[in-house]
């Protein structure tokens, strides 16, 4: 790949956030260019060797839910192969087994492609016993069973990609119609995460645009109203702390992410269509120097949060409607506004919007999601021993 | 990339058309997997070595008229960086300077992404006079300029990428959406030629769907109209010379395709929408073994005709109207229906469903379209020596 160095960046305690990376070449060449190492030029190439060693080591968490198989296989043919895909499905089990035909899909493709994955339904007790023995019931519900949501399919996600040994995490939808977008997404995952010194990092996309039908043309949006409205009350979260105003935060929503899995392992989750945003509010509650952090290792160390943009627009299948847009809206800024670090004047703002869009009553607060904490509060080595997971049929050996 | 070996295959003399090749991923793998040597694997993994040695010395040729430059510089991000981006533009020059302002955005974009490249103007006369002094008059019109027409500019692609020292000649259109579609193309032309052991090879694209939009929805059909009417003549064409009925040939419209500069230097072209089924009908012509070859090393080695199909769905900004759509079936019939190889019994069914689809009058023929001898013809030693072409401002040294 080649792309260009983040130009500036925001310092928020520990964390430094980069402004959005544009991508030149999906592809930068087989010979790696000496004046790219120049400390004067402003492109980087990512070679194919940095780019494998981020690879080698990633984990891709694939949420599915009642998903179109030949939707699933794409994503699967844009996966690079020494990622090791891992399918996180709450498919229906009846009346037809939705997920029985995911795991057929999915055994076949992957055994024609040689590729090695881990697949599990969300709501299997084979899945709830990592976590209970593991000693962190956070994720089960009042059955035992891991709850529903896709926030929760990704914590589970996080959690079978350690176990596999993964040193990184990236999440990418089910549903998208391009393998080819979904291959850059993987391979920015890559590229960014390469960029850092710091063992506590992520790379968030933002989406070149996003395809809508609008009078039987294609419109190439490129902000929806969710990430426009999060990325506002983001920045003015971080303008009130820095003092300057900004509007370098760009993801708040970013569904496609990777994160190294020390900083995976130590953030807070936060339930819901919020999971995206919170990422930030994590990020600032714990490494912002605030409020003293439980982890002096990566207050030391400091996290690099890139944000890049990729070439692809994002084109999926789900259509959502308008509750589900208010809502996602409410989750986001929910968490924001319940942040021990929104200021008065934020909070009054995100009252405002909220109410003037009718997304809550006048005299409502927005929803406080449910909050998972830090995984690194599971007992990894015991669950591995006693689930015996690998060996299990729905968990397919990595 | 992981692909399968072609299951089977058609041969006509010296040809041989490969059955459509399924991919499972377009990036194979870091490491080389021994088993895919193995004489019993149906599976084949393409190394990026040998993905190197196609692409270093493969020009991709994409002509552009009129076309957004946000979506040709998105399509040049999605081109490997060892290939030579050829651009033959035939954009208006007035009012509007369309080709300056081209010209701008490539050289900004490749100066950034260190890539080389050439650009030329179809009508200019610096392009003009490479045909002129290389004794090839038949591409000029009665100004001295090449003519208009996208398959005339695909011809001075081709001739450039000689004069550039090309092996290898890739075409893919500059309207296309996605990158990463425009990247998985290059990948399967390199991947293609490299399972030639013949120095005549050609790799065609058949798009894994194109999407549309019906009642604000997309539909992602399989075959076009064209497409489905072509085959299914040039399949007949077949059979009636191996007496077995075959529907292996799938890509008479592959507008994506690429081939070694051997083989594009001895086909003969055919003017209009008919360049691409016209590939078909000049291999069958020239080394069909009905007709007697002009080239005995053809003959020899044999032709490798690959047919591979994208993972990608194919969206592109065009949108064809009807008389588009008629106009292409004339065309890709017509020049079937003009070849000495047509039997009877064809001619009459494209007679049959040209006039019944009100394509042609009652009692006329299709149209011939112009033909242009093989590019063998040109002599390139003397054009590079006289218009120094390398040199001229309308050709940015590659």
């Amino acid at each position: 790949m080649r792309l260009e160095l983040p130009a500036n960046t925001e310092r928020f305690g520990a964390n430094t956030f980069h402004h959005i990376q544009k991508v030149f070449e999906m592809d930068g060449g087989y010979e790696m260019d000496a004046e790219f190492s120049s400390p004067f030029h402003i492109i980087q190439q990512i070679s194919r060797e940095q780019i494998y060693h981020i690879e080698r080591d990633m984990a891709i968490v694939i949420p599915v839910k009642n998903e179109r198989l030949r939707l699933l296989e794409g994503v699967l043919s844009g996966i690079p192969h020494d990622c090791l895909p891992i399918i996180v499905s709450n498919s229906q089990r009846e009346p037809v087994d939705r997920y029985r035909m995911e795991q057929a899909m999915v055994d076949t493709f992957c055994r024609y492609a040689k590729k090695r994955y881990v697949i599990a339904h969300q709501r299997s007790p084979e899945l709830a016993k990592v976590f209970r023995d593991g000693n962190y019931p956070h994720l089960l519900d009042e059955n035992g069973l891991v709850h529903n949501g896709k926030a929760e399919g990704m914590l589970a996600g996080i959690t079978l990609a350690h176990l596999s040994g993964k040193k990184y995490v990236g999440f990418i939808d089910s549903d998208n119609y391009f393998p080819g977008a979904v291959f850059e997404y993987a391979r920015l995952f890559s590229a960014g995460l390469s960029q850092s010194r710091s063992p506590y990092s992520m790379v968030r996309i933002q989406w070149q645009s996003k395809p809508k039908i609008v009078d039987s043309e294609l419109y190439f949006a490129k902000f929806g109203r969710v990430s426009r409205i999060t990325n506002h009350y983001l920045n003015s979260l971080l303008s009130h702390y820095t003092g300057f105003e900004t509007e370098l935060l760009r993801t708040g929503n970013a569904g496609e992410h990777a994160l190294s899995m020390a900083l995976a392992l130590r953030l807070d989750y936060s339930a819901g269509f919020s999971i995206e945003t919170y990422h930030f509010v994590s990020l600032l509650e714990k490494f912002g120097g605030v409020i003293p952090s439980p982890f002096p290792e990566v207050m030391k160390s400091g996290t690099d949060i890139y944000q890049m943009e990729s070439r692809n627009p994002h084109l999926h299948d789900a259509d959502k409607g308008n509750d589900h847009i208010k809502e996602m809206i409410e989750y986001s800024l929910g968490v924001m506004f319940h942040s021990p670090l929104c200021p008065e004047n934020v909070k009054k703002e995100i009252l405002q919007e909220l109410r003037a869009g009718k997304i809550i009553g006048k005299n409502a607060d927005p929803v406080l999601p449910r909050r998972y904490p830090a995984l690194v509060n599971l007992d990894f080595k015991t669950a591995a021993r006693t689930t015996d997971w690998q060996r299990h049929g729905n968990f397919i050996p990595a």
